[in-house]
């Protein structure tokens, strides 16, 4: 970890930024400037102000996307601020590139409160093919991803709450394919109701799976204390199986065949999974501390753990929704991206791993396997169409 | 120049945007991953969260700027709007990067107001090194440019108002040199009191020229008439000279060493330029139509003739100046853009043309000469240190 830290100081501190902006043609000539700027480049400038959808035919808004954080949740290190943030966002712009090949520029902002991050991102609006929320803490986050939705007619992803969530979504599924239960029948319990998991819990939701139960700070969630939750979790009610008076995580984790945790350290215990069904599927992705360890977890009982790390088999890693989400979503100028494409998308991510393949350590492709990108953009893409969400309709 | 419409449309549908991000090292593998990304981004991160300038040291504001407009005045075409301004700040950016090696990301806006232009610029200032202002209108972009110069400690620079203003002094520097005139006591007209001509009479001021009359779409400004004018002309009336009452165009024109034209299609009479001193100098920069076309002003008796065009000798053209500014600005971390630091960099432009080179169709470097951006740069730096304006200091 000190090679790290020191390897990773000089690397960022050599590089002074890890992405750069460059000309796809030369600029050479009195020729090349008459075409590219003035007097050419009023042409154009012309045919958009004509018809605004023309922006897509002659300007990298059909490929570029913008990563907006004010830095109030970074990684596991809290509200470090916009400045602070702005390593993050360079590395995320770096990812969308390498994965996708979309163009994405980082924009760390001095914002605070939720409304005007929504006027923020209205303003670039113009600019840009779509729009990644990032690292904005929650409950915020949640109303001001809603909002935008609402009122953008372009794609807007908080990847910190969906990204997680389609990941989760498409390992459940091939848990389930493996240890053959219908996931719509499980018990589930999540274990964390803020970005992450609320839209976990949504999706399952939007899944089929309706025994399903929340634990967060406050305990276990009960939804006749619906009026004393934020909003978030309020809506969240709606989605939950009831709980006895005063239930506790034991309770509710007994019996159950699915634990996902991310957002409490250390939360589960072995006697915890140990409670849990037979063939139970933990995913414990706390960062940098999980639920519980992957070795735990398995000598506990649990037949099959993901994590959020590298250096244990399942990992359940963003990185394998986000560039093909945004690809998809561009490729056919979707105007939002809806519950259905992210269901889409991670049962895409699922069908990578064949029958054949499927393992206790393999239900989720790599984060470097090649296909994952293309199958999530082309489900995305065709699902977006098939609803009505494709601006080209 | 059907030619250029049809190659400037198809160039530009073919590139789907001038410019890309890019990654500056590839990401192959799981370490690269950890290394760029989750988790030892957190590292930088932390530095920076501890000392903010620190982000110099570990991203992209170091080299990086923003070319903010909200499309309401591009090139000749008026108030188009951000997303039909968006070709021309991509080719803005272009030449950014192939001038002076920075990065430029266009950034066109949805926002109307002065305020709400003022707010965004302080909201992205902690990604960028500078801030570009582009296109937007006069009077109101005299109001934000001033008020983000003081209310942020990264540079912020109007092209349109000072990147013409810092060439056109540079043109003029070397028309009295060859004439063998003392600029300081010409007497000068500016036509046109907009963001190009505002600036230009601020700077002439602070060069130390004092007589200097101005005409815009009222006609002749009248400095007794001071509070009917809006608060940019009330600005500049402090450093223009007397008039009588009701003067006109050749009134002012009568025995004038330099004419000035950045507005006003055709305003300028042949008569006019005949009435003017010996060796008269005029520069006509309307675009697209100028004050009076070349031939005639040479005909008319103008010894020396600039114009915006590059089909002519002495083309006044902007790109001598930004990127050497904020190159200049960026390498010393300068808090802002100075009137010192602008009349270095039309010094520095100036010095590039040799005595024994200079002729009545040479007294400015071409805009593809490679010297203009390093001396511009070097210009403006030096100033910037010398004056304090430095953050490194």
């Amino acid at each position: 970890m000190d090679n790290l830290i020191e390897a990773s100081l000089a690397l960022h501190s050599k590089l002074k930024g890890k992405i750069s902006v460059e000309n796809k043609m030369e600029v050479t000539s009195l020729d090349d400037l008459s075409l590219l700027y003035s007097p050419g480049v009023a042409q154009p400038c012309l045919k958009i102000k004509e018809n605004k959808e023309a922006i897509y035919d002659y300007t990298w808004k059909v490929n570029t996307v913008a990563v907006v954080s004010n830095g109030s949740a970074v990684l596991g290190l809290g509200d470090i601020g916009p400045e602070a943030g702005l390593p993050v966002m360079e590395g995320k712009a770096m990812l969308f590139k390498a994965f996708s090949g979309l163009n994405a520029v980082p924009l760390v902002i001095d914002v605070n409160g939720p409304d005007e991050i929504i006027a923020f991102c209205k303003m670039i609006a113009p600019t840009f093919g779509g729009i990644n929320l990032e690292d904005i803490k929650a409950p915020e986050c949640v109303y001001i991803e809603q909002t935008l939705k609402k009122e953008l007619d372009i794609p807007v992803f908080h990847d910190d709450q969906h990204g997680t969530a389609i990941v989760v979504i498409a390992g459940l599924i091939n848990a389930c394919r493996l240890v053959q239960k219908n996931l719509k029948d499980a018990k589930v319990v999540v274990a964390g109701t803020g970005a992450a998991g609320s839209s976990i819990i949504r999706m399952l939701h939007v899944y089929g799976v309706s025994n399903i139960y929340a634990i967060n700070n406050l305990g276990v969630v009960d939804k006749t204390k619906r009026e004393s939750y934020d909003f978030v979790v309020q809506e969240l009610c709606d989605y939950l199986a009831d709980v006895k008076v005063g239930a506790t995580l034991s309770d509710v984790m007994q019996d159950a065949d699915i634990f996902i945790g991310v957002s409490l350290a250390n939360l589960l215990s072995k006697e915890n999974v140990a409670q849990m069904n037979s063939d139970a599927i933990v995913f414990a992705l706390a960062n940098p501390n999980p639920e519980i360890s992957y070795p735990d977890a398995k000598a506990a009982g649990a037949r099959i753990v993901g994590t959020g790390r590298s250096d244990y088999p399942n990992q359940i890693n963003n990185v394998l929704a986000f560039p093909g989400i945004f690809k998809g979503a561009l490729d056919v100028r979707a105007r939002q991206i809806s519950e259905a494409m992210k269901i889409a998308a991670a049962e895409g991510i699922a069908s990578l791993v064949a029958d054949h393949e499927l393992t206790e350590e393999y239900i989720i492709p790599t984060v470097l396997d090649p296909r994952v990108v293309g199958v999530v953009a082309k489900a995305v893409a065709d699902k977006a169409v098939e609803t009505g969400l494709s601006k080209e309709d």
